[in-house]
């Protein structure tokens, strides 16, 4: 099964977004081993769309559109891919009635009653994270699934979506797990694990994100019993090799294993952010449920703060300054103290661009984490070469989360 | 004069990164009026991009290829498009020497002089960020541009070898700007203006951004200055018809508005969070600058530190629920005082999945913001029926922040 994917947006080839939907889906594919030969971007224009659909129909059997399903005037990505194959578009009265639930009490202009007019025949891929459902269909040796752009549409849509429509067509199962690495580059971890990355089944693949890694392993068999199992002595083989940088295996996030950590333990934790500034609580808080372990924290952005607030001395800000590993040390003694939290954690650093200095330099960021047990403290690895302020931030922020569970443990 | 960008690379296919290279050209071509009409993405390929490139040449008359220069044998771009514009490849002695000296001292593989052999004719496009040129001819009605893959080397190589190629060509000079609305649906706001959207120049198009919307405004004219006088009626008549609802003209955001009027009227502001976790703080510190204004926050995720660190009342969270107009405006007073900040913010809310009752379901989020003249307190209108947790936190916090912005004026 060779795939095309399909993305209609004028707002790409402005260059206003990048195409992650299509890195998205490509990722997804790539996994259950569907071949992707071409990505193809076109606008919001029906002509050039009709043109785009005539070759991508040539050239591949699975042709995956996103976006242009919206209610607006540019939004026709369904007409146009209805047409191709000969289908109408019709309403769908089920459809109808779930728009008007979605948009009850909202104001419902007529053009947004488009979103419920679907292809005749296909099948609805609901939409519970947006307005505009996706669909699929099949027709003249081609199947075609449309998904809606916007990517936190787009990802659920296709894995809980799209990827079940196509599972009949796969032959067999296919497995992933994911373990998520952090303190290790991708080279690194690829010149460890490159012996094992000659294919076969199961796969073993390595990607970068942002300050950490993550390796895939794949696994094709009859039943998922069967693809699971296949992939239980590989997972063993990379963590004899490299077991030491894992933090987590099938979870989304450093946040989620120290939330969840915490959790199981029974621990409390509360931040004082300066560099930061209420990320590290943010990305700690966007886990559902952290609010068991979670008791809060301090943004001190101004000395006073930090005084006021967290009693750090006056003297040590003096001495040594706002970004030095005693202010870090003290603003997690100080939250620790306030908030009655079992951990607790200290973050100050340059973020940039502006305020650095030749003795600290932009990207200087100070760590501590203390325990009723344990305090340490430690400058956080910033790459500073190429970092920017928000690199910068969720790094370090990363760092801090990293200290935490080795504090823990 | 129509472009259409190839990016040969396989790992764009395996969705191993994002196609960055075609965002980054688009939006560069776009600033100087270049239509970019269609991205395409193919693997390392020969016959497949071969093929690519026979449609490319037919609906573009200016093919911009990124990747496949490097000295591998997967590297074949230049062959490929040499041979179907009927050009040989030949060896470059100049940049046979350049690449010599690039590679003193390094291990030169015979695949690596492949990179000093180029188009016959060609204009060399000098890569002083890595050691694969990249070149330009023009051949049967078509312009070739071949920039390196790697983003880091793309973009400079774009910006300063392919533009000034270009600049001959351009022919008349583009202008964007653009308007960020809050408070207003992308149909809702589709429904007002659309009679401005008919094309022509000076055209109009809306883009629907997380919980926001933006309008952009695009004329094309002789020079800038005449195609920024085009825009400056229309954007005039937007403004009369919407202008409730914009917040900014050519921003990148609410926070970057909120942080530059603080700072043009000497006010501070401090922000105590809830069901945001510290997230409307992370937002104004994402702000290079931020901290003339921000002197930080509190995120009280537990009552009791409601109570300890903001002085909200043990009776009001007793009598109305932790999550009630009067505990977000204790809050606000609370965080105010502790900080002695001009503008305060107060923010509790349910932001799931659970903890919702009937009574107060998921996405109640209650904000408040008080200055020493005013304190205002209201419901942030949530989409409750789709939203997220990641979705409430941050259009609660949008709404937070155009609260803020309300009470400034």
């Amino acid at each position: 099964m060779i795939c095309e994917i399909l993305s209609v947006g004028t707002e790409i080839l402005l260059g206003e977004i990048a195409n992650t939907d299509a890195q998205m889906i490509s990722q997804g594919l790539s996994e259950h081993g569907i071949n992707v030969f071409y990505h193809t971007v076109c606008g919001d224009n029906p002509q050039r769309l009709k043109d785009a659909v005539a070759i991508a129909r040539k050239r591949a059997d699975l042709i995956i559109t996103t976006g242009g399903l919206g209610p607006t005037c540019d939004d026709l990505t369904k007409e146009t891919l209805a047409q191709a194959f000969g289908l109408k578009i019709v309403p769908f009265e089920d459809q109808i009635a779930k728009l008007m639930a979605k948009m009850s009490g909202l104001n419902m202009t007529p053009n947004n009653l488009k979103q419920a007019h679907l292809p005749e025949g296909c099948t609805v891929l609901e939409n519970d994270w947006g307005t505009a459902p996706g669909c699929a269909f099949e027709a003249e040796g081609c199947t075609v699934i449309m998904l809606p752009g916007p990517p936190r549409e787009c990802k659920p849509m296709f894995r809980e979506r799209a990827l079940p429509y196509l599972s009949s067509k796969f032959g067999g199962v296919i497995y992933s797990t994911y373990l998520r690495f952090y303190g290790i580059g991708e080279s690194a971890l690829e010149d460890k694990l490159s012996f094992l990355m000659e294919g076969g089944n199961p796969s073993v693949a390595p990607y970068a994100k942002e300050g950490e890694c993550e390796v895939r392993v794949t696994a094709r068999g009859k039943t998922e019993e069967d693809a699971r199992a296949l992939c239980v002595p590989m997972v063993e083989k990379i963590r004899e090799i490299v077991g030491e940088y894992i933090y987590g295996q099938d979870v989304s996030s450093l946040e989620e294993v120290v939330v969840k950590t915490l959790k199981e333990k029974g621990l409390t934790i509360a931040c004082a952010e300066s560099c930061t500034g209420g990320l590290i609580c943010k990305r700690l808080t966007d886990i559902p449920g952290s609010s068991a372990c979670v008791l809060g924290g301090f943004v001190t952005y101004t000395n006073e703060m930090k005084i006021k607030q967290l009693g750090v001395s006056a003297d040590t800000l003096e001495k040594y300054g706002a970004v030095s590993q005693q202010t870090a040390l003290e603003m997690a003694r100080g939250v620790r103290t306030a908030t009655g939290a079992d951990i607790a954690v200290g973050i100050t650093g340059i973020a940039g661009p502006d305020g650095g200095s030749e003795e600290k330099p932009v990207g200087t960021v100070w760590v501590a984490v203390v325990s009723d047990k344990d305090e340490r403290v430690s400058l956080a690895p910033v790459r500073r070469k190429w970092s920017d302020r928000s690199y910068t931030r969720h790094t370090s922020a990363s760092y801090a989360l990293s200290q935490v569970l080795k504090i823990i443990d």
